[in-house]
């Protein structure tokens, strides 16, 4: 099977020109297959402050009303989206923009209302491989948004990383797949504090011991509970890292259980 | 070869909910390959207008600064070109919007300053018309927004009814095209107060007389000057007509040269 790189970059990294122009050097010299998952969240919470409508986040999750979907699909969907389209095609990379109503690449159930309402968010149900798989062996480098569609015509705002990790899994059967997950550290520390305290691997036990004595917290939680769950539905190698690492691959390795 | 048709909607069609579902619907009804291409100015302005951006036009074409590249990669590119796919994918009809940075479809060149700077405006250069091919002949059906890319990065606001017409010239050695321009009138009128005036065949000499006439005036002669090309290059049947007309393939049919 041929090797397939998935790279997660969301934040600051797409969204200020020079880190982005970096950032898609580095990816560009990945050799073999790749696919690129993007956020955007921030350039969408400027948006809506200029538009003045209100950002609501709830543990770090944002809250999607009908003109914050409009908000996100324009900056998820088109800006960010298409910037790094154009960005990648000048370097040669024969990268397409998609969402995962694109060729119906990502179907998804608007949330169910719990204690708390998202309103417009999707939790992933179906992922298209097929033509995911068949766009990469021609050599396309598909740009993944962080927007999947319910079939019924309704956009949805989805996790960039659990885009990441779904699809990642679902195209397990046709490539030997690697997902490095780029955030703003190194990998994950033992001391958020210090940047030379990498955890080289980490299995689920040890995550999960962490956790209970608040060595990671926060949004390391669900960032890391995604990349367990890829792990397990067999991607090869699952990393946590900075994005300047992308090319070494160093970091912090997410196990599957043994 | 087989038949496909070209739908190229505008202006309100694709920005009020309800008349977009109906244009959808008779889309979906057309038989065989197709492809839509879609504006959003409208949309680009009334954001424009809440973002404190000011809209310049000149001859009704608008100039687009750095600011406004922004509002239309995500208008065009976002909102206007993925409400559509997923509109689309509900109808069960398998959409994938593109902008021509992607897959590097329409290669442009910055419009060079003249009299007017129309700022990053991009007039096409080339149409990469295999990939196209090859999704339409997956049964894929390519949404197309109005924006191309020079391949240096730069993304660039293109009128819609030059992609549509430099697209479908394309394409014509590959399928029997068929172009729809659709615009709020029946077609080309005579008497641009009366419905029913409808020129129902126009070649070029009589379009230049016309001109010369003052019967057509305004915007519709680069609408119609577009037109003449897309006939000249080898699209079989040239169409101006309404949204609500694309089934029947009424209007006004636009003659290439005998």
């Amino acid at each position: 099977m041929d090797k397939l790189t998935f790279i997660k970059v969301g934040g600051k990294i797409v969204e200020e020109e020079r880190i982005l122009r970096q950032l898609l050097q580095d990816f560009v010299a990945i050799h073999g297959h790749k696919v690129l998952v993007h956020g955007g969240g921030r350039s969408a919470t400027q948006l809506a402050d200029r538009l003045g409508v209100k950002n609501k986040m709830v543990d770090g999750r944002r809250i999607t009303d009908e003109e914050m979907l409009k908000i996100v699909t324009m900056v998820y969907g088109g800006l960010v989206n298409k910037q790094i389209v154009a960005g990648l095609q000048a370097l040669g990379v024969n990268a397409l923009g998609l969402t995962g109503a694109d060729m119906n690449l990502i179907r998804s159930d608007k949330r169910p209302v719990g204690n708390v309402d998202y309103g417009f968010v999707g939790d992933v149900k179906e992922v298209n491989a097929e033509p995911l798989v068949s766009l990469i062996q021609q050599n396309i480098v598909p740009v993944l948004a962080p927007l999947t569609h319910d079939k019924q015509g309704r956009l949805l705002n989805t996790n960039a990383d659990t885009i990441a990790g779904k699809v990642a899994g679902a195209l397990t059967g046709y490539f030997k797949v690697t997902l490095i997950y780029c955030f703003e550290k190194k990998g994950v520390l033992l001391d958020e504090n210090d940047n030379q305290s990498v955890i080289s691997r980490l299995n689920h036990a040890t995550f999960k011991q962490y956790v209970a004595q608040g060595i990671i917290r926060g949004g390391m939680i669900p960032k890391l509970e995604n990349a367990f769950e890829a792990a397990e539905s067999g991607v090869e190698k699952v990393i946590i890292t900075q994005a300047s690492e992308i090319r070494r691959g160093t970091g912090t390795q997410i196990l599957p259980q043994e």
